[in-house]
Parts: C-alpha cells; sequence; structure tokens
C-alpha cells in the first residue's frame, strides 16, 4: 500500500526454482555473479530480462560487450569528494569474465518461470515503462548494428531487423484488409437470411443471387430466384396479412438466433470479444497489459461474432470491432518479429497502425484512419509509425478493394455521386446540426454510462445472453416495420446520404416523392432536383424517420455494451443522418416557403426554374458527422473519414463546422467521449496524454509514504545482509526498492527491480556456497575487504550491477502538473521524490491516477492497476 | 564555457536601472523582499516575468494567492530527518504581506529594462524552456478561470480568455488566406509582364485582359487586347526574326528588373526575407528565439519579394515562403491575445496552426497543410493544436477559393481531369519514377549544401544582388527558347500531369502529337487517348523536356539560397513532372512496342482499340511527388498535399510508392531532408525530436564541467552574501546557478536564474539600508537570528522564494539516450547532474547539441547558441 507498487505478481514468477547446471566459480571469494546478469543495466539502466530464450536473445547475452564505453567510478564511496576525472572520453572496458556461464544460469532461471514465455517481463494488468523498453531496444539494435560486419549471417539479421518493420506493417495490412473484407461478405448474406434465402446456391446474398449475368446487372425488384421466407413456406402472395407476418416472424426469429449464436460464442470462447474494443485498445496502447485481449481467440471469435451481432439488426456496427480486430492481427503478427513480440513498447508502434488500419478497412478512409489512430487512440506516436501506419491503412484498404465486397469500384461505403455546392447560408443549419449532433452525443454517453453501470452492479450482469435475447427480440420486433429500420444501419446511411434526382423518385418512392409543381419547358433531367412541397411518399418517410430516429436513439443506448461485438460507429451516424435528413427537408421546405428570404434569396434564385439549393443529403452527411463527433469527440479525423467515406471533399467545410460545434455543444455537458467514459467506468489506469493537469498540488502531496504511514522500504547500499534483502523480498510485494547510502543520510543511489533483486540473490546463493543469509549484500562498485579467514565464512556479495543508476527523480517541491507531464510524456512507471538530494518517498503512475480521481472527485479506488 | 548557459546578455539588460519609487519597509530588520516578487515560483517553479506590464500582468501580479494550497517545510536545516508530517492536505496560506508594494518595485525595476517590451523574458537567439512557459501558461489559467466568478468583467475576460485560442487562429487563417490571394493575383500579372502588356488595363494580365466578356469565355490567340513587347514597339510581324529577338530581350530586362528590385527590397528591408524561412520556422517551433524572423517587415517585404523572384522566372516557388508568410502572420496576431503572445510556448502553438495555413493556402491542401505542420514542421503538437491547425488551415484556404485566384472553381492548383485507373504493373514504373526522385533529392542536397557553405565561406556573400543578377540573366536567357520553361514552373507542371485526350491534340500541339493511326471504327473522341508511337512534335517535345529538366535540376541548386524569397516545392515538382513525364512517355512506347508482354498484356488488351493503358500525366504527377518526397523527405504530408493537389484520391497507392521508393532511396544517401540540412550548415541549435540518439554515452560525459574545468559556480544555501552573489552574477554570464546545501554535502537545493538573482539582489538593497555588502543571504525558509544590535548592522537578506525548487536533475549513469529524450520531450533548457543526491554538473540544451555533433563528426561550436 505504501509504496503503491504492489506486486499482484503471480504465484508461479514468485517461486524462483532451483537450478543446478551451472559452472561454480569457487576461486574468487568475491561474488560478481549478478555482473553479468544484468550488465546491460551500465549502457541504458534497463535490466528487466524476456522470459524466453530464443536465438535473438541468447546472441544479445553471451555478446561480449566490447566496443561499448562504460563509465565506473573509481571509487564509490559515500563521501566520495566531486572527482575531477569522472570523465572519460574512452574508458578502460570491464568486460565481465565469467559472461556465459552466468548468462547462461539466469537463462535458465528465467526458463523455469513458468507461463512467462509470451508475455515479456509484465504481468498481466500490470503497466509497462516506456521509457525502459525503448533504452532496451536501442541497445538491442545497436548489438545487431554493431555485429553486422562479423559475418555475412548476422548482416542478413541486420537487414531483416531493419525491414522487419515494414514486413509486419505489410502483413498487418494484408491480413486486416482480408479480415475486413470475410467480415464484410459474411454480414451481407447474413443480412440478407433474415429475409430470404437463395434456393439454388443458399450461400449467396440477395444481390449475388439476383445477379443476372447476361446483362451484368443486379435483376431489380423482378428477381425470381431469390425467395422470401413467406415464399419458401410456400404462402399465397394474395394473403398479404399471412405472408407479412410469416416474413415478420422469420425476421425475428433469425436474428434471435443469429444474435445468440454470437452471444455464446463470446461468452463461451472470448469473453475478451465483446463491446467495441476501442476503450481497451487505447489502454493497452497507453501502456497496460491485458493478456489475451488481443489473442487469437479474441480474433477469432470477434470475427464471427461481429457479422452474426450485425446481421442480428441489432443497433450496432462492425466498424468498432474492426479497429479490434486489426489491433489482434498486429499483436499476433508482432510475434513472428522479436524486436516487437518481445518489447511492449515496440509492440504498441504495431497496434498503432493496425488501429490505423482497421479504421482503414472499416470505413474504406486510409487517411482517416492515420489521423483516428493519431488523435484517438494511440499514445506514443513517433514520426515513423505515422508513416508506417499510413502504409499499413493504405496496405488494408488495397486489399479490401481488390476483395471488392462493396460491389463497386469506389473504395468508399456511402459515395455520393452529387457535386452540388453549398451556401454559406447553410453554415447556420449545418452548425445547428452539429450543436443537435453534440447534445445528442452527450445525453447518449451519459445514459450509456449509466445504464453500463447499472448492468455491472445489477443482477442484469449475470444474465448476457438473455439481455441479448430480448434485446433482439424488442430491436427486430420494432424494427421490422418501419423501411428505415429493417434494413442494416449503413444502407440506410447510404440512402439518406444520396440527393433527391427526377430519377431517383423511382428507385425510393418515399423519400424524393415531392410534389409535382408545372415544369418549366426549359427543366430536363439532367438538371437537379426541382425545389418543390413535400409529397404524400415523404410525408409517410418523414413520420417513419422520426419514429426511426427516436427508436434508434434509445436502443443504441441498451445495446452498446451488452456481451457482442458492438460497435458504435454506424449507430450514431445512423441517428445522425436521420436528424440531418429531417433537418435538412425541413430546411428546404422553409426556402421554398419563403424565398425572397434575405439569406437565400441571392444563393437560390438564380435558376429560373427553382432548381433546389439545399440537398437534404448533404445535411444527413453533416448530420451523421455531428452525431459521431459528439459521441466520439473525434475532430480532424472525424472529417477526414467523412470525406474519404463519402467522396465529397468539396463538403469539408460543412462538415468541419458541424464537427466543431458538436464538440463545443458535447464539451459543456462533460469532458470526456464514450470511449474515455468506458475506460473510467471499467477503471483502467488510463493516465490522459491530451488532458491537462490544472490543480497545484505538489509531488509532496502525491507521493508515498503519506503521513502516519511506516517508513518507505528501502534498500541500503551497504550494512545489509542477503538474508535481510530475501526477508524484504518475501515480505512486500513492490515492484522495486529505492537504494540509498545510508540510513543516516538517505541519499538516493538508485532503484532495484523486485525481479533483478530475486534472480541475483538466486544466482548468488547458487553460485557460492559461501553466500549464507549472513551474507553482507554491497550495492557498492568498490570491493569490501576480501574475507580471508576460511572457507566457511560468510561471502560478500556485491550486487551494484543490479541497481537502475538512473531513476527519474522528482523534488518533492516538484508541482503535479510536471510530474504528470514527465509521466505521461517519457512514459515512466515510477519516479523518486528526493528533497535536497534526500530520498523522501515514491511516486507511482498509481499514485498519480488516483491522485487524479480525487481531484475530479471520483473514487481512486476504482482504478484497476498493478 | 563551464556551464554553457553564458548568456550572451544584452548590455541593456545587464545593467539594472535604479529606482527609488517604491516603499520602503524598514519596520522589520528581516529583508522579504524577494517574497512577492517571486510567488509564483511556489506552485510552478517559475519566476521569469514578463517585460512589460498591461493589465493582464498587472491583475495577476497583485492578486492575493488565496484559496491556493502551498507547501512549506517547518525547517530546512542542513540536516532535517525525514519529517512524518511532510504533507498536508490543507496548509496555512502564506500570503505575502507586502504584495502591492514589492510587486510594484519589481515592475518598476523590470520597466526600466528598455527593449524588452515586445519579447517577452528571453534574448534574441536564446532558446526557451517549455516546460516553464506552460507551467507559467496553466497558472495564469488558473487565476483567470478561479476569479471569474468575481465580477461580471473578470467572467468576460475568461470567455475571452477561452475564445482567443479559437479567434487567433481563425484571423490568422483569414490573413493568410488573403497574403496568398493577392500574392497570387499579383504574381499572374507580372508573369505576363515579361511577355507583354495590356495597354487598356496595365494592370490586367493577359488572361484578364483578353477575357471576352461577352463569351465569357477567354478569347485565346486571337486575342487582341493584350500586346506582345514586340508589338509596343510597333514591330512587323513579317520580321519575325526580329520580334523574336526584341521579345526575348525585354523578357530578360523585364526578369532582371523584377528579380534585382525584389533582392534590394529584401537586402536594404528584411534580410530575413531571403530563402524559404522553413528552416527558420522549424527551429523558432522547436523554442528557438529569432527575433524579428516572423515580424512585419519581413512579412511585408516576404509578400513583395516572392512574387517580384517567381515573376522573374528564377527556378524558385513562392510556396515555402507562404508557409512564413503565414507564420509572421500568426506572430503578428498572436500579440494581440496576452496568452499567446507574452507566452513562446503557447505562441508556437499559433505558429503551427500558421505553418499548417500557409501549405494549405500554397497548393489549397488543407488536411495536407495539418500533415505538414505535423510532420515537418512542428516541434510540440498538442491534440488541441491540431485540431485548431485544421481550422486555421481551412479558413486560409477558404478565403483564397473565395479570392479565386486560380481563376477555376477548384480548390486545388493541378486539377486532373482523367479518372483513369492504374493498373498493378506499373507500381514497377512508379517505383523507379519513386527511386530516381530520391536519388535526385540526395544529389540536390548534397549540391545545395556545399554550393550555400561555398557562397557563405567565400566572397561571393558579399554581392548577394550581384549574384541574384547573374542568375536572373542566366535563367532568363536558357529559359526563353523553351516552351516549357519559359512560362511558369507551375503552368508547366499543371500542363505535364494532364493526359492526352484526342481533343487535347489542338490545344497543346507538341506534347499530345502521337502519330494517327488507322482508326478503328468503334473509336470515338469519349474515349481516351488511344496508345500510338511518338509524332514529330512529341519527339521534339521530349528533347525540350530532357533540356529543361537538366537546366532546371542544375539552376534550382544555385538557385535556392540566394537573398531572395526561395520556395523549393515546385521547382522540386517541376523537375520531378518532367521527368515523370519522360518515363510515362517510355512506359507507353514501350507497352506499344511489345503489346504481349505478360505485365500487361492482360490489363492492356481488353480494348481492341487498345487505348492507352498508360497515362503519362500520372507518371508526372508521381514524379512531382517522388522529386518533392526526394529533396524534403516529406512522407504522409507529402502524399496527402499531392492528392489534394491533383484531386486524384483514386491515385494515393502509386503517390504512396513514389514516397516510400523516394524516401529509402533518398536516406540511403543521408538521412536529412534539404531543411534539416539548412539548420545544420546554419548552426540553429535544433534538437531534433525525431531522430533517435543510438549512441552509449552517460550523463557524466556530456556535462559540464568537464575534467580539469575550474569547479561549478553555485550558490551556497547559507553563507553567502549579497556581495558574493552580486560579484558571482557580474564575473559570469550563466544563466542560472544551482543552489546547495553547503560547501561539504554538495547537495542539491534548487537552481536560480540569474535575472531572478539578480532582480531580488536590486530590490532587497532598494529595500532596506541595511542591506549591505556584506549582509547575510539566506536561501533557506527557517529564519536567521535576527539581528538586535542596531540599524547600521547589515541585515539578513533571504532569498529563499526566488529558487526554483523543482529543477530537473538526472544522475551521472544516466544514458544519453534517455537525457536526449527528456530534454525534446519536457523541453527543458538544463538538467542538472546529481551523483548519491549530490551535485555534479549541469547539461544544456547546447552540451547535448554539442555532443551530438560531436558523435556525428561535425563541427560542435558551428551551433549558434546561448
Amino acid at each position: 500500500m505504501l509504496l503503491g507498487l504492489r506486486g499482484k505478481l503471480n504465484p508461479k514468477n514468485n517461486v524462483v526454482s532451483n537450478n543446478s547446471n551451472q559452472g561454480k566459480d569457487n576461486g574468487t571469494a568475491f561474488n560478481d555473479v549478478t555482473m553479468s546478469a544484468t550488465r546491460n543495466q551500465h549502457f541504458n539502466g534497463k535490466s528487466r530480462r524476456k522470459g524466453n530464450s530464443d536465438t535473438d536473445d541468447e546472441l544479445l547475452d553471451m555478446m561480449p560487450l566490447t566496443n561499448q564505453t562504460t563509465s565506473f567510478y573509481q571509487d564509490d564511496s559515500e563521501d566520495d569528494p566531486l572527482l575531477g576525472d569522472r570523465s572519460f572520453q574512452v574508458r578502460p572496458t570491464q568486460t565481465p569474465k565469467s559472461a556465459s556461464p552466468s548468462s547462461h544460469l539466469i537463462q535458465s532461471l528465467d526458463d523455469s518461470i513458468a507461463g512467462m514465455e509470451d508475455y515479456g517481463t509484465y504481468d498481466d494488468f500490470h503497466t509497462i515503462d516506456w521509457l525502459r523498453e525503448m533504452s532496451r531496444n536501442r541497445l538491442r539494435h545497436r548489438q545487431i548494428t554493431h555485429r553486422k560486419k562479423e559475418s555475412w549471417h548476422l548482416k542478413l539479421r541486420a537487414l531483416h531487423d531493419a525491414w522487419s518493420g515494414w514486413l509486419v506493417v505489410l502483413l498487418v495490412g494484408l491480413s486486416a484488409g482480408t479480415c475486413a473484407g470475410i467480415i464484410d461478405i459474411v454480414t451481407k448474406w447474413l443480412s440478407d437470411v433474415k429475409l430470404g434465402v437463395c434456393p439454388e446456391k443458399f450461400w449467396l446474398n440477395k444481390e449475388s443471387c439476383c445477379w443476372n449475368s447476361e446483362t451484368v446487372t443486379p435483376s431489380g425488384s423482378n428477381c425470381t430466384k431469390w425467395l422470401a421466407w413467406s415464399d419458401v413456406f410456400g404462402m399465397s402472395a394474395q394473403n398479404a396479412q399471412g405472408v407479412y407476418a410469416v416474413n415478420y416472424v422469420m425476421y425475428i426469429v433469425v436474428a434471435v438466433i443469429l444474435a445468440t449464436f454470437a452471444g455464446l460464442l463470446v461468452k463461451v470462447f472470448a469473453p475478451y470479444a465483446c463491446g467495441s474494443g476501442i476503450p481497451e485498445v487505447k489502454t493497452i496502447l497507453s501502456g497496460f497489459i491485458i493478456r489475451g485481449y488481443l489473442g487469437k481467440w479474441t480474433l477469432l471469435i470477434k470475427s464471427l461474432a461481429a457479422p452474426l451481432s450485425v446481421a442480428a439488426n441489432l443497433s450496432l456496427g462492425k466498424e468498432g470491432p474492426l479497429v479490434h480486430i486489426a489491433a489482434c492481427c498486429g499483436n499476433i503478427f508482432s510475434y513472428l518479429f522479436p524486436k516487437y513480440g518481445k518489447n511492449e513498447a515496440k509492440k504498441r508502434e504495431v497496434l498503432s497502425a493496425a488501429a490505423a488500419a482497421g479504421v482503414s478497412v472499416a470505413f474504406g478512409a486510409p487517411v482517416g484512419g492515420v489521423l483516428f489512430s493519431l488523435e484517438e487512440v494511440s499514445y506514443y506516436f513517433p514520426m515513423k509509425t505515422l508513416w508506417r501506419s499510413f502504409f499499413c491503412a493504405l496496405t488494408a484498404a488495397f486489399v479490401l478493394r481488390s476483395m471488392n465486397p462493396y460491389g463497386n469500384s469506389h473504395l468508399v461505403m456511402f459515395y455520393v455521386k452529387y457535386n452540388k455546392p453549398w451556401f454559406l447560408f447553410e453554415l447556420v443549419p449545418f452548425a445547428l446540426v452539429g450543436v443537435l449532433g453534440g447534445l445528442y452525443g452527450a445525453a447518449f454517453i451519459h445514459a450509456n454510462l449509466r445504464w453500463c453501470k447499472f448492468r455491472s452492479t445489477s443482477k442484469l450482469g449475470k444474465y448476457p445472453i438473455l439481455e441479448v435475447l430480448v434485446l433482439t427480440i424488442i430491436t427486430a420486433a420494432a424494427s421490422y416495420p418501419n423501411p428505415f429500420t429493417k434494413v442494416d444501419a449503413s444502407a440506410m446511411i447510404a440512402e439518406l446520404v444520396q440527393e433527391c434526382t427526377p430519377v431517383s423518385k423511382l428507385t425510393d418512392p418515399n423519400l424524393c416523392d415531392y410534389e409535382e409543381l408545372p415544369v418549366n419547358q426549359t427543366y430536363s433531367v439532367s438538371h437537379g432536383h426541382q425545389l418543390a412541397p413535400v409529397g404524400e411518399g415523404l410525408r409517410t418517410a418523414i413520420w417513419q424517420l422520426a419514429v426511426a430516429l427516436i427508436f434508434k436513439a434509445v436502443i443504441t443506448v441498451f445495446t452498446f455494451g451488452v456481451k457482442l461485438p458492438t460497435g458504435l460507429f454506424i449507430p450514431s451516424m445512423g441517428v445522425g443522418a436521420i436528424m440531418g435528413r429531417l433537418i435538412g427537408i425541413g430546411m428546404e421546405q422553409l426556402v421554398y416557403a419563403y424565398p425572397d428570404c434575405v439569406l437565400w434569396a441571392s444563393s437560390c434564385s438564380t435558376n429560373t426554374i427553382r432548381e433546389s439549393c439545399v440537398t437534404p443529403g448533404l445535411y444527413a452527411m453533416v448530420g451523421a458527422a455531428a452525431a459521431l463527433g459528439g459521441v466520439t469527440r473525434m475532430t480532424v479525423s472525424l472529417v477526414v473519414i467523412m470525406f474519404e467515406l463519402t467522396g465529397g471533399l468539396q463538403y469539408i467545410v460543412p462538415l468541419m463546422a458541424a464537427a466543431m460545434f458538436s464538440k463545443w455543444a458535447g464539451d459543456a455537458f462533460g469532458n470526456e467521449g464514450i470511449y474515455d467514459g468506458h475506460i473510467r467506468l471499467n477503471g483502467y489506469p488510463f493516465l490522459d496524454n491530451k488532458e491537462e493537469f490544472t490543480h497545484t498540488t505538489l509531488a509532496t502531496d502525491v507521493m508515498m509514504p503519506r503521513r502516519g504511514d511506516p517508513p518507505l522500504k528501502v534498500v541500503l547500499q551497504e550494512n545489509m545482509t542477503v538474508g535481510d534483502l530475501e526477508h524484504l523480498v518475501k515480505t512486500t510485494t513492490y515492484n522495486g526498492f529505492p537504494v540509498i547510502t545510508s540510513q543516516d543520510s538517505y541519499r538516493l543511489l538508485g532503484y532495484i527491480y523486485r525481479r533483478d533483486l530475486m534472480v541475483a540473490l538466486e544466482n548468488a546463493r547458487h553460485h557460492s556456497e559461501n553466500v549464507l543469509s549472513n551474507s553482507k549484500a554491497y550495492f557498492t562498485l568498490h570491493a569490501p575487504t576480501l574475507s580471508t579467514s576460511g572457507v566457511n565464512e560468510p561471502a560478500p556479495v556485491r550486487l551494484f550491477n543490479v541497481v537502475d543508476l538512473s531513476p527519474i527523480t522528482v523534488t518533492d517541491h516538484t508541482p503535479m502538473e510536471i510530474v504528470v507531464e514527465i509521466f505521461t510524456k517519457l512514459g515512466i512507471r515510477q519516479a523518486l521524490v528526493t528533497h535536497n538530494g534526500r530520498l523522501l518517498g515514491i511516486i507511482t503512475k498509481k499514485d498519480v491516477l488516483r491522485h487524479i480521481a480525487r481531484l475530479n472527485k471520483q473514487d481512486p479506488d476504482s482504478i484497476m492497476f498493478n
């Protein structure tokens, strides 16, 4: 509780198994065993070891560290004066003498820690130390580049290492694109199964089934190969009510089967496959470890369950889950390359790229995907990652386009054919749409978080499948009668963003049913939609849209968070598109009713034929952006995704206006987007790097030990025995201990990680029989007086090399805003607090998060953290 | 030399003038004058003061700091034990007693430092401390938000403060767009003046002059209102040679006049207006101060000289300078808002947005502009800035579009009308184009840097106008005979990226002159360009293009860096476009010659009429991207700019391939782009945050004092007199001094900035007559024994509050890679080096830069730095 570094260590890890297959070096009374175990320490202060030993690691371990400059103090005693000759340009290289045996020793030790093979040194639900991981990677890189001159084999390895970054993102892009393509095709098929079957080839969806290979066009409504369920059951077409009833029931039945199957899959095989996954991916990218969250089972089950859930016509999308699925691909492929698989910081670069690929395939928006990854998901995003993410996103989009799941040549989902100008006066309704979208977003976040909280605290959470079942029945029953909710939400959006042309009235009888005006002679089909009053069909459509709006807005609150892969992009956009279309139609009628209003008189009246200057489809597009912005609080990436999604580069200003007003309106009711809300709700230890810390507390207010707490557990430079240290390790669960010079002066020497200390002590015990519990442990470089009395005398143990000599320190007077900046920007796990050079305490990431939670009047103990 | 913080202080700043208009407080023997001077210190460790005092600052200064928690030690003596009750949740607020008089005192002191009014606390060619600036801003923000409940006036001020971020980017966007529009119009006019005049309305360019208001179309070649120079001089059209000669000479004469005028403007009025400005803007954004570089004179002169230089047909563009011009707008408007104008870190947020707006108007590419700012120019780019940059870029682009300088409805410069597919086999030539572009870029960077170095070291640098003159004559003389170089480079690129259609042969007789093949009956004009062998005209064009390629590639090396505003975007793209077009034509002929090659047989032979499957215009576009990528090493922003520039969203994969291969090929010959090269050449102190530090040195190798140097100049917590301190300030030029507990222990207490110390000592002297040179100075909180013997006894001075108690420290064993990361990510100016809690030395940004230069085998003393 004090240090806040409680290692909720796996019991397996605490037991360091015995091993006896190492050479003993009894010739020297002084035990230098830890030297090679952590010799990396000198170069990067890094000593955490990978659990498993494949060729790469072994090569690194066995390498004599020649050609690397090392810097040691000749004398490191308590009161050394300021040495004049501290700094050597070329220093004598102190190569460990017994490199091979003892590195082997550590290796075997690590091997014996079962279950650690695939996960590096971090335990589940722990947070990583970016600074150290990056240092480790740099050491790895230096060693590889340095050795590449030695043989062609090593040269090849260096080349492989240099290219593996590109290779891994290529593979991720290919696999993410393939996954997305398959999911798209399956979704299409399953969605149509609700309505009927293709008896000849049951695996075809309606479009493929009806595809007329002779005219190379879809056959349209007069397709005979596709049978609705009523036809399958041999219902006569005369019995209209019966046909309707059968189709209605089958719609619900198929939806329930699909949803239940999806729910069971998730519940039984991969509980992590539920939800959108973006909050978790975001948390993982910020440096948290959630084992299995990006594993192959999650990938498989999510890829299966996402199409099932979408096809069940629940108010959810597969776009969010695609980000999770792509991240799974990223995680899995990163294990092919030790550079990425064995370094948590480098792995997260791949995951950032994968997240970009996920959005890229979800919307066919590679640039938007990269910006989404940059703005919304990623934590550290170096420029190199930006470029690779782009490559990854583009590869994925390219693969998807080659699979052509949308059945057209456009890469985009909601391609808008029109190229009509918009007018300045329209910025007012666009802003209104934006504000409404923002308000909807704020209301949605609030309601959804409350519902999710209720679910997790009440009995409801115990019956996830039942919840899915009920939700599916309600959704399906309410959706079928309404033509806008009956179809897929993305199909609805695609319809809503289209403009009405004189032709579209035929294909889309309701939405474009304007009254026929006495047509001007010069009016021709090539002109756009004429400004006209609302017709009967449109009036019906408006009612249907209004009902759909309310239904979708409400049901999504209850849907997002059930035990299914639930994306939020498409439902939000759907709500927004309906709202936008309605406002667009209203605006159009306003212009029709008051043609001489000063706002639009000049823009709209130039045409004698009164071609409509308001495009309701554009309002739907803007509305979709506004609602999505309100829910997720995305900004630039939202605008870019929207224009990539629709191909409407010329509508960037309206989209931007809507996104801005949406964000402003939403932020007025709480700063956090839905993803941040779920991160907080789930208690993930996410230290937001975008939010500014605005309080005036100091480091001394946050650090442990607090007033009245027992003193800090520290390790003394000298004067501690092996037994003391072993007792310290056994009786505490901290991840590490500060090393101080003496109990009196409390001057900070460094920091020792629990694991390193354990391994080093274990080594020392096995290295020499003279190491006993009352052996003195020295954390100094200067050799203690060698024992000459006899073999049975307890031999001193030197543990200096296990100490991390470059811990990050802050003074007690450092304002917390600077401490938070150090934590977020450097990605460290703990900082030591000093006062006038004396150690006072320690601040861990958890302490910072708890402090922030306390300042924000939230429960500080809700944070899941180790 | 030791501390590396030598303040090359302005003489004006060293003289702290006397002032006597403050209240003296002789009632207390203890001098607490520095308390209020730097009371901010307690909350953010920040004590640098703004030079000028307008209402905002005064309000802040006068504010009693109630409601802010402060943390003081009860006892701060040398050997205080670990106090159990260090941390108070609510501590007694120690409000300074004499806030007003002594804050007035400091105010008057600062006022007297002349010449500092507009520039904050940093001197010219100094570097800023991001961490402190951001802290200062947060304090400002906290105070404003805290006081807003007090009155409606303060509430309004808080509102204004909250919105000023948006307001300033709006203003910057508007002004940048306007500047760009005017520059475009002037450039067009001046470019045509080389060829002739519009006698009726001399201020019109050829297009406007020939505009036929009746048919609302340009009159084309049979325009009679526009007179070529030969017509003006009354030459007869029969005398073809004479006409050519006159026009040739006039072309050169006008070019020389324009260029000389531009050169003189730059030389006389604003020397900073030369060059592209991007390296300097990049350096400024990284935290360097270059006074006047973004001033109004630079803005004015650069806006004038850029069109003049471009019109002189020199091989330069106005796109780079537009970034500089936009940054000037950003700088100027930021002074309207104290939040930005008075905080160097916040100001740089506006500058980042302005840079985005610059690229946005240069190419009509708002998204590309934001990415350019993010990828290439900016240093710290928080998400909030991303969103505002986008807004700024979009506003600017919108203003520019409203001014419509390109004379068409497209926002883009090189709009491509075609929408032809590209084929997979074409990725091979695209990659080739990319590699060639990268090689060109590497060669260009190498040659240009050598030439610029030669210029600055030889006599050539002394005659900038002469250089411009000679260069203009050569360029003009060589350009006129070649139709591709005779026109503006951007016009040439626009022509090269177009495809050949059966119609284009009429308008573009040479470039599209393919041999007429026996036309298939089904072939119609609506089809694309037919695959055909090269015709006579095209053969000529190929030669002209080849000559233009060589000429442009060579002359640009000599042009970039002369005393004119010299952009590099358009010349690089021009070279690339020529190269790409040539390769495209070659590819086309290859397909024609070997129609059955397996690579393209399937893609190209589907059409019986053999419509060309290779679009040379696309190759030109790809080539432009490749060459620009090779020169600047841009990646994502390049691709996005290119597709925004051409409107060719479907060509994102070819552009990406070219950009990737270009970067790889270029990086093989040196990692730095042209901007980084010029930063290095000019010795700007730019600590690259994109480059990884890969060496193995430790902090102890870099810190000052080095071996054999005199010891570090430090300030003792006690035991120093006012005279000692004054002597220290007078005899050294360091920017600050570490404060240690005692000469024996060398334990670090904090850091004191030179300026703060000077002000505090001056205050103390004026505050009480009892402060003499032998007065003791205390940097501790605990009060010294008060002198009771008499008034003439030297009174002790307490300077604790001037000390920055939260300096960033690193241990001597910290690897330099971590130190570099701390410097770049936190943006600090210096870090103190400790060993076991004792102060060892100091590392400044200059030390880091010198160290990196030394490791890279560059001259460490070339870095301009203070």
